[in-house]
């Protein structure tokens, strides 16, 4: 039993006293006890070494006590485990230097045994819980299909996509080859997560937010619906789609737990549009966080307030951003924590 | 008189036998003559070589037909007016080796005489209008205050504009000074536009969609609003913002003629947000002109169909990308000029 229970009683829309709170990105590089490791050990290394990533993970919940932990890893796991090689360039971010661009680069790419492939992932889930000490619940997370194909079609993060886009357009069959290929890796990445021990799963769709409202429904959406029945049975599932407000609607419909809002939405629209039923999460925007304390505290409340307390997780509208001072930080989870009606 | 005058009428709300269309940077690199050109003069000689800039305006309407031009012109030279060094670099985009980060910073800045100062883009619409002899009516454009104060603060382009963000929210009273410099040229530089010849103006506002609800008020609406109150009665305004679906509402009350629209709000959504009664242009997904020449035609109908011929315009979501065959623009055109109901 998880002794701290409002996140996953936020989930099943329970009635609580306030709303959980944990930021995307929490374990992360504006930590100086972060920086400590990530200056001894490059970030496949940190991602691959259980005690690492385990030790990462815990870091933000010990000096902030968030009410969940998400595992330290990256989305960029499946497609390396799917024989697209990725790398991580400092200064510039992930470079596949072999990018999916054919039918016959689809042909290609291998579904993995994702358990095995990716064990170093579940050994640094059974640290974590050793850690955690089921004082807080684990979160354990992949990309969406389509978030994944932009990273394994550009080869690198991108403002538009485009060439990611162009795949889709140009050869729509060998596209969904790829994102079913995805979606199955997906699933039993994810399914493995769970019985290693994560208490929930989510789900990044960073960039849905590129595509039309019906090419969503085509390339993203339709797959990010077989991981949600897939995993359902087993944990909670929060679908985050960043720019998806478009979507909001159709993914309450999934069967996902909570769904993740960017800061562009507003906690009105934001129920309006999932139809005002499911637990919602966000919607920060992380920029804010630069704001002073005072000012911090005041707009997490409003926040609070124009979302209800019920049905509702506090976190940003994105992740945290690396220049945001941890005093900031403490103020916008003490200001979640000092929250009453 | 301008001969064809159906994007005017259509700003105007009246009922036409197809919507008008354009598309936005249709003087661009998709285009081999453009390139001709671009290979023999640096980016700002264009610009400022009213031969070159009236050439270039006029080439997709040569082409294509188009129903309106656009000047070409960039946003960028009215920070460069207001004496902050902005540098085009091959490959890299926009540089500003002296961005605006301080109070003292913006005291520096100055608000010019932008007839006087931006003479070479008044001279650039004397000759377009020569070369299109009333044939079509001639946009010219600015980018919003917020949008042009992201580049001046950044200093280049870039996925989040967290430094200029950094800026407004740690230093509002700077940012708003800034602001109101910005408008200010803005204003006087599309009254000189208009006084020059151009039949409308658009305001970009392509980085409005980085900032919360809120946020877009107090840094962004407000001082196009601003722009929108001066320029009204000499011109047609056209207010568009990227990913600020969420303000459709408050714009629709600006005294826009028209509201630019991107492809990741549907086409009734559009309607709903703004309200239904003013004239909307958009929303083709750029990448989207990939697709076969066929696809191509069903789409563009079906989105006519939807927005409805009425209080509309045709035309990209966002600017046309260079690596868009000929052809395919050539579609997309064609597909509105055979539109039928």
């Amino acid at each position: 039993m998880i002794k701290n229970d409002l996140f996953l009683r936020a989930l099943k829309g329970e009635t609580v006293d306030r709303p959980p709170v944990w930021m995307m990105r929490q374990a992360g590089r504006y930590l100086p006890e972060f920086m400590e490791i990530k200056e001894k050990y490059d970030f496949f290394t940190r991602c691959r070494t259980p005690e690492l990533a385990s030790e990462i993970t815990v870091q933000p919940i010990r000096r902030y006590g968030m009410d969940a932990a998400i595992l330290f890893s990256d989305i960029l796991v499946i497609p390396q485990a799917m024989d697209i090689e990725v790398e991580m360039k400092p200064n510039f971010g992930p470079y596949l230097p072999n990018p999916v661009r054919t039918a016959a680069d689809v042909e290609r790419v291998i579904v993995p045994d994702a358990k095995e492939s990716l064990n170093y992932v579940m050994e640094a889930i059974k640290a974590t819980k050793e850690k955690l000490n089921d004082e807080v619940p684990l979160i354990g997370f992949a990309g969406s299909p389509w978030t994944i194909l932009c990273y394994s079609v550009q080869g690198q993060g991108s403002k538009t996509f485009d060439k990611a886009k162009e795949f889709c357009f140009t050869q729509p069959e060998a596209a969904h080859q790829l994102l079913q290929k995805i979606t199955e890796t997906t699933i039993d990445y994810l399914k493995a997560k769970v019985e290693a021990g994560v208490n929930a799963v989510q789900i990044f769709d960073s960039w849905g937010g590129m595509l039309s409202p019906e090419d969503y429904q085509e390339f993203s959406l339709q797959y990010i619906n077989q991981i949600v029945a897939a995993l359902k049975p087993l944990a909670p599932v929060i679908v985050f789609g960043k720019g998806c407000w478009f979507a909001l609607g159709d993914m309450a419909k999934s069967g996902a737990s909570a769904l993740g809002v960017d800061w562009t939405c507003s906690p009105r629209n934001a129920r309006y549009l999932s139809g005002g039923n499911i637990t919602l999460q966000g919607n920060f925007d992380p920029s804010r966080l630069l704001s002073p304390p005072s000012v911090i505290k005041e707009s997490v409340h409003k926040m609070i307030r124009e979302f209800g307390k019920d049905r509702y997780i506090v976190n940003l509208g994105h992740g945290i951003l690396p220049n945001i001072p941890t005093e900031n930080a403490g103020a916008f989870i003490e200001a979640v924590k000092s929250y009453k009606e």
